[in-house]
């Protein structure tokens, strides 16, 4: 290796050593850091930010990068140059202090988020939230002055997405659920869920937790779980990642499917190439190729009849009694039923997306300047109104429900729904060779693991995004094979 | 404040940060991370302390506190000055690689401790003990060529100690103790302790601990709790400290007098003045002067007649039926019973010191070069049977068991015994104004925490090590004061 490259090597370890850090004091935060502590973690992340900041931005690394991108011979090499260039051309506009005083800021708002939605008070939260958004919007001028600062940042989370295309691409999903969900209404056969509002006792939903880590493939020695207000998953590094859960003493379905969700997530950073490691292409692509992973292994596998068949016996050994009288098809139509409900993480597959829709046009609307912050929780109310048709109680049921926009994160939430068609279309295309009817029905997801260790997992940010999901889906992208999903297998659920 | 000292301050929050991180990445390491995170964790720790290294040594600094020293105003800017000035004395002779390369060794060496302590297996852990031993007889050589290398470390850990004073220190010890415990041995009452080894529920030791936490005081939105191989306690800052036990389910005593311990040094750096925080200032003083804290809660006052008496119905509470037919004296003299074993953290206030007195003596011979670590579990094994009378079955219950040695730290040791005749000289002397008989039967710990916080606790490092020892101990130290009280105790304990 010539020397600019064990260069750019060493200056990726130092990054990688701030990343880490600040992940690691993030996962603190979130799951057992007492609730006083959040002001000396802000004096800390602070420093940590502004230095890893300057680490990237500075005359040396602009001069290390174009020297790298002559010297780079590998594949490998170059990547690592055209991620390294990517960011450092996203924040090198951002003044060092702006950048450090927004980590002291979202470090300072999740507690108040805590404490706001605990208490479902909305007005704690607001003035933290219009600095984050006056904060967005001023970012986004620093990326590109003349683009819609919201385009701005749905383009850093999934590279190249337009509203013009998110936008379309929510028309073809109401086209489908909006309709979907009124047939269903209006004639969908009644599914029994009298049995899962029950006690299911804590105990018992630490041991579905690990198992379904098992199942999923985890390895206990590189992955741990954590408890915290809303589950996520956060990797230290490739060979340690971790994730969260949330127990709900009256629903042992939330934290099962939050832990398939997870571990989703958790798969893919953990199979990632190890010579990768340490380097700025290692770590999981956009946040759309994410999601679809954890989406894949929440819905596609763990709710589908077969898994659920497998599931069955287990939640029947480790809850004694508590399935008494229920029978598996009941099982399988319960976890999946579709209905308006309030809380996005506990939304059906079919209902999920139309919770996505609202946050898509209430963030565009806030950075967009159309909304105001104080006009947020009245604005959520009626979208909930109108899509889903359900009244919101309060705010913690309401617009403090989720923890992205209290860490910064405006732009992000159209992933989700993307995650889900990718998800949808690769599934599609595995099941031309792979029988998962009965691999699942066995609990055998090791083939299932194989091939997307092959299609996506391996490869970290070494290749770009577009390639990425083309690889996954095995083909273009194309969202049908989403809304045909959906439309088959809730036509047959409510027997249409 | 005038810009020199402006800029100090600032040089003070940045190394604070550093601090910050390592501490947050050490503590996850304890308690929570899996078994295969080491790497990563590494490499990390590697980055993070070099950086904090070159921010404290370089000549801009050297600059700073020179012109800092003149212009400092107040007391804390000047004892600022001078702790800095120390740290930066003490590292700036290690080349930063060396330093760098250490703090790498002590990552990677934790683990490996712990995997050698499961399978008692010293074989494991030899090999990085000897590049432990290695680099600290190096270190001491930057520090003073001419010194004894063990005599550095003393020093270190606790200002102005000498191989001499610490030799004359513990024969003062060691001629009470000897002979005390003969005594009980010829003519000892017997202790009843039938009741100790039994099922002590995990449930209930959590409420123990959490019991223990709230009468020491601990404000739980400052100060959590964890579990770790090894209890401990560490400070992220003023504001966020977190300690450790371990259960074991037939020993409730073993965790309740560890929370006791740890919850000590809790309360001194949660109780620093908060105009000290981020500075070089805020944290405890030496390691003596924290063990003088954690041993005064755990063994003056948690061990005490009047505290068992206040703990006894708690306990019947927590664990029905346990207690049964043991009498509050029985319950008093089994957690106070005075006999040989082979575990420090249990050890008795009687035997504690000759725990140490081992680890000094080989310690001392390891940084002397006059014991190679391959010899160091047949060294350690023949001191336990010529000092406690004891054969050590196995390595993780002997030479294995103290996680000091593989965190690198070596002439530590002697501060627990320093820290609790400290510690014994200040309840004499604030014994005279409170009557802790009365308090400490009624749980109330109030008046001593208003005490030690007025002495000891509030001042951090801003005053020397010897003024906090005589501000705590009322008067200069006199190590009689802890052997009249183990005299006292053990005499009318044993009614001899």
């Amino acid at each position: 290796m010539n020397q600019t490259i064990t260069a750019l090597r060493a200056l990726e370890r130092a990054l990688y050593a701030y990343h880490y850090a600040q992940n690691v004091i993030d996962y603190d935060s979130e799951t057992v850091a007492p609730a006083g502590s959040a002001a000396g973690r802000a004096e800390a992340m602070e420093v940590l930010s502004k230095a890893e900041f300057d680490l990237l931005v500075n005359p040396d690394t602009a001069a290390l990068l174009a020297a790298a991108r002559m010297a780079a011979e590998t594949e490998q090499e170059a990547a690592e140059v055209r991620e390294l260039q990517r960011r450092y051309d996203e924040i090198h506009r951002i003044p060092a202090e702006e950048y450090a005083a927004f980590t002291r800021l979202v470090q300072q708002s999740i507690p108040v988020w805590v404490q706001a939605k605990r208490s479902s008070d909305f007005s704690l939260f607001a003035p933290y939230l219009e600095q984050i958004v006056e904060a967005r919007r001023s970012q986004a001028r620093y990326f590109d002055p003349n683009r819609d600062p919201y385009e701005v940042w749905l383009d850093r989370y999934e590279r190249g997405l337009t509203i013009a295309a998110c936008d379309e691409f929510f028309a073809t999903l109401r086209g489908t659920i909006v309709p979907l969900l009124a047939e269903i209404g209006r004639r969908g056969a009644p599914v029994r869920t009298d049995f899962l509002d029950q006690d299911w006792p804590l105990e018992g939903q630490r041991a579905v937790s690990a198992r379904i880590m098992e199942i999923w493939g985890l390895d206990p020695d590189h992955c741990a779980l954590g408890e915290s207000e809303h589950p996520f998953t956060t990797e230290f590094w490739r060979g340690d990642v971790r994730i969260t859960t949330h127990y709900m003493p009256r629903d042992v379905f939330s934290n099962l499917y939050s832990v398939a969700h997870e571990a989703g997530h958790a798969l893919y950073e953990l199979n990632i190439d190890p010579a990768l490691d340490y380097t700025a292409v290692t770590g999981g692509s956009t946040m759309g190729l994410h999601e679809s992973q954890s989406r894949l292994f929440e819905n596609y596998v763990g709710r589908s009849r077969a898994f659920v068949s497998y599931l069955d016996p287990i939640l029947r050994e480790i809850f004694p009694g508590k399935l008494d009288g229920v029978s598996t098809e009941e099982l399988y139509r319960a976890v999946n039923r579709a209905e308006p409900s309030l809380i996005r993480t506990e939304a059906d597959e079919l209902t999920y997306a139309l919770h996505i829709m609202v946050r898509y046009e209430l963030e565009k609307a806030l950075l967009q300047g159309t909304l105001a912050v104080k006009d947020l929780p009245a604005a959520w109310n009626a979208k909930y109104r109108e899509y889903l048709g359900i009244e919101v109680p309060d705010d913690a049921h309401g617009v403090l429900q989720d923890i992205h926009w209290a860490m910064g994160d405006m732009g992000y939430f159209p992933s989700y729904a993307l995650g889900s068609a990718y998800g949808a279309q690769a599934m599609a295309d595995l099941s031309k060779t792979l029988d998962f009817d009965t691999l699942f029905a066995a609990g055998n997801l090791a083939p299932l693991r194989d091939a997307l260790r092959s299609r996506l997992w391996q490869y970290g940010c070494l290749k770009e995004p577009q390639d990425l999901v083309r690889s996954l889906c095995g083909g273009n992208f194309d969202p049908h094979y989403y809304t045909d999903y959906l439309t088959k297998k809730y036509t047959e659920l409510y027997k249409l």
